[in-house]
C-alpha cells in the first residue's frame, strides 16, 4: 500500500521556468503525470505494456484541467498530493493538489482510461484487469480512511 | 480586425510525440497557448511588458482544461479555432478547438487574467486597459456575426 | 530542390523562454532538429518509416553541440541556415546557424545515422538508400554553387 | 565537499520519451544543467541571483555538445557523473558521463560564464567570486584525487 495520504515531491527546474520567473503552467500538467506514474509504481500497477495474452495496452488522457493560485518558483520543491474522484470500470480521474510549504498553489483532475491496441486494429477501451481494479479499490479505501 | 474564424494553424513537431507515438497531451497547452498569443498579436495587444506608467503587466493562467477524443501525430497540420466564451473587466476566457482534417481531436479552455507587478510589490489582478477592452469587444462582435 | 541557401524561420514561443528572460538553450536542438526535418521534407526524404521490404528506419543523433554568442528572446523571428559538413554511407553532419535580423546569435552542428530495426533485432547503422544518397548529393552540389 | 566521484540520479519521465520509443536527445541537455545544477547546491554556489552589490549575476551557457552512443527509455534509472574538465577565471567546463547499470550510454560537455548584468546595461562575462573558485579548486583537487 502507498503512504497515505499520497504524496510525491519534486524540486522545480530551471528549464520548467519562463521569462515571467515562474514555473511555466504547461509543466504543471507534466507534474501531474509523473506524479500519477508514481502511484502506478507503487501500486504495482504499468502505465504501458503487453497484456498476457500479448495486446499492447496503455492510459491515454481524456481531459486534464488545473487551476493556479500561487506560482512556483526554481528551486522549489513542491509537493503533489493526489486523491481518487472517480473510477469506472475503464476510466480514472485523480485529484492532484500542488503543496508549497503546506500551502495549496494549484490543483488539478486528470481522467485516463484503460486502453487496448490489438494488432492492427484501433485503441479501443477496455475494462480495468481486475488485480488492478482491486489495487485501485484497496487504496481508495485507505485514503477514505 | 482578425479573419473570422479566428484559426491559427502549427505542424506537429518530433519532439511533441511521446513513446505512446502521439503528441504528448502537456503539449496542447502550450499549443493553446501559443495560438493566445497570436490571436493577441493579430488584435495590436501584448502579452507581458510595461505601461504607460512604466508598471510591469502580463496575463497568468488561473485555469487551462482540455479533453482529448484523437490523437495527433508527428507531421501532422494541427488547426486551432479560438471563439470567446466570458471576459470579466480583469479576465478572459477562450475555448481552443484543435481540428484535424476538419475533424475536432481536442477541446480546451483556458481563463487568464490581466495583473500588473508594481515595484516591490506583489501581483495583482487589474482592469483591462479600455483601449484593449474595446479590441476585445470588437473582435467577439465579429464572432457572434 | 531546396531553396540556396537553405533557411528556415521560427517564432520564438513564450514557453521556450526561462527565468533568464531568454531562449533556454536547451530549445536550440530542437530548433536544430526541426529544421533537419523542414530540409528532410524539402528534398523528398522521410526522418522514419519503413522500407519497401518494411524494416522499420530511422535517424537516431549520435552527436549534438551548439555554441551560443547572443541570447534570442520572446517573439524573436529566428533565421536557421543549414550547410552540409560532412557525408559518409551511412551518416549526416550537418551546420546550424542561427540568425537574428542578419547577425549570428548561434551555431551548432547534429550528426545523424541511417539505422534499421529488423523485427526483434537490435537497431543497427545502414547504408543511406541510393535515391537519397542523390538527392543529398544534388543539394550539396547546389550548396557548394 | 560533494561526494567523489560526483554522481546525480534521475528517473527517465513518460513524457521526455519521443515517438522512436527513447528519451528524445535535446533532453539530455536539460539533464546535464540540472546535474550541473545539483553540483552548484552541493558546492555552496548559486545559479543566480544577486551579488552583495545588488547587481545580477547568472551563468549563461557558451557551449554545449553530447555524443549518444545507447538510448535511454522509460522509467531508466540514468546515473550522471560530473567531471571537471576546464575552469579560467571566468568559465567553467564539465564533463558528464550517462550511465545505465554501469554502462556509458552519452557522454556531454558544457561551458557556462559567470556573467553579470549592471542595471540597465547588457550582460558581460566576469571573474568568479573568489569564494566560489576556492570551492572549485578544492572539489578538482578532491576529483583529481
Amino acid at each position: 500500500m502507498p503512504p497515505n495520504p499520497f504524496l510525491t515531491t519534486r524540486r522545480v527546474e530551471f528549464c520548467d521556468t519562463d521569462m515571467a520567473g515562474i514555473v511555466h503552467f504547461a509543466n504543471f500538467y507534466r507534474y501531474m503525470e509523473q506524479a500519477e506514474h508514481t502511484l502506478f509504481r507503487e501500486l504495482g500497477m504499468r502505465i504501458a505494456g503487453k497484456t498476457a495474452d500479448g495486446v499492447v495496452f496503455g492510459w491515454p488522457r481524456v481531459a486534464a484541467e488545473c487551476s493556479f493560485s500561487a506560482p512556483a518558483r526554481y528551486d522549489d520543491e513542491v509537493t503533489i498530493e493526489i486523491a481518487p474522484i472517480k473510477r469506472t470500470s475503464r476510466s480514472l480521474t485523480l485529484q492532484y493538489t500542488f503543496l508549497l510549504t503546506d500551502r495549496a498553489i494549484a490543483r488539478g483532475e486528470m481522467t485516463t482510461v484503460y486502453c487496448l491496441i490489438p494488432p492492427g486494429e484501433a485503441m479501443r477501451a477496455a475494462t480495468i484487469p481486475d488485480d488492478w481494479t482491486s489495487r485501485l479499490e484497496a487504496w481508495e479505501r485507505q485514503i477514505a480512511g
